[in-house]
């Protein structure tokens, strides 16, 4: 039997042991701290720790191994592969492309795309089988252009949510219920999926509409905090759309 | 036949006019400019017009109408109903809370939540009745909530959208195609609608990673107003999860 260990108790760790059910591979969790179970007997170490203590782990799984003669990979956006260089033979990313968080369900994994890296063609293309079973958007990308991916993926997811919180709390503070904002929120994703955001900006920063963002700003006197975010996002999207 | 008149030829007059088709009354759409059909046989006056040519118009409509006793209506978030008082004896309020652009498709008007004022008992029931024939969420609401309905929007739509265009454009400016990030822009949404965004926020700023933050602030420092963003939106996130 063909063997992966995931190694981690988070939520990466959690939703990749989901996302990885059911191939020709067994999955053994593994926690970060004892490394109780690993062997040198896996074909895929799956390191699905906080980006800071990767390099840590590594180096005790080095340690731990004899012969070990498969793979390992972390899943973080912003750590390089070669994190890995001075400790095993074979080695790459699995980076899953989406936010994950252990009480939430994801309905469908296969379309989350996932980007892959290997420190040679043989062991990017023993990734790409493994992974391309139950992902289908599986793309090999440089340590470069994960971060990349990473850094807009916190503007797109979030920031985003940042951005639904303050508009949480503005209503909450005002007993207004949140759900009436819902419908907006759906629609405005819906758009953004469905055209290029910058094409479909609206509102009144995009509009330079001063008069409308003046009466904004004076809303917010008593929240420096909030206020400071939407003068700040107010300012690009003025100059972004000629106003300023 | 009953009538309503919508004066206006932008995003909100073109959906407003397809979310009332099949009710009792007939629609008509007026030129704001001409004010050319507009007589004192409608029941109801939609002006659907930029904000700040809203008091313009309802001078001129008072000049061009001599026996009017219908109700005269904007829909505007953040002007207040009385803007409408030195012209008119009945008039109020029909804001629907959703962002809107004649080249895109709305699927169901009816989920929308609709907030109405108007100046008088009889006039908000009048109001209503016509406007809860279409519409499933019509509520009541002041000029002050809708104030405050407005700028959460703000945060909730126009800047939600400003976040996925600086991560359409990072992706563009690196030959990554948006796609990519699509799943996450879609699951993200689908997270905040189904919990309290504050209680589900991610990233390294929630997380209080130094040494992500860091690295993206290094990314981006050929982008200073993007820069800006970042640093801004983060101190925000970093202080409001105690990081700071």
């Amino acid at each position: 039997m063909k063997k992966i260990a995931i190694i981690g108790s988070g939520n990466v760790a959690f939703h990749l042991s989901r996302a990885l059910k059911e191939t020709d591979y067994e999955i053994q969790m593994i926690n970060p701290r004892s490394l109780d179970g690993l062997s040198d007997d896996f074909d895929l170490i799956l390191i699905a720790v906080t980006d800071t203590i990767i390099e840590e782990i590594s180096g005790k799984i080095a340690d731990k191994l004899v012969r070990f003669n498969g793979i390992v990979t972390h899943t973080a956006g912003t750590v390089e592969m070669k994190v890995f260089a001075k400790y095993f033979d074979n080695y790459g990313v699995i980076y899953p492309l989406q936010t994950f968080n252990k009480d939430l369900e994801i309905s469908n994994y296969r379309q989350i795309p996932v980007f892959i890296e290997g420190n040679s063609k043989e062991t990017v293309d023993k990734i790409y089988k493994i992974i391309s079973n139950k992902f289908e958007n599986c793309v090999q990308y440089s340590s470069e252009q994960r971060k990349t991916l990473h850094l807009a993926s916190v503007f797109a997811c979030n920031f985003v949510n940042a951005m639904y919180s303050v508009s949480e709390e503005i209503l909450n503070d005002n007993d207004i219920p949140y759900e009436y904002i819902k419908p907006l929120i759906e629609y405005t994703c819906f758009k953004a999926i469905r055209n290029n955001p910058s094409d479909i900006q609206t509102g009144p920063a995009k509009r330079g509409d001063i008069g409308v963002i003046k009466a904004h700003i004076k809303e917010l006197a008593d929240k420096p905090e909030i206020l400071n975010l939407y003068q700040t996002i107010t300012s690009f999207l003025l100059k972004k759309y000629g106003h300023e």
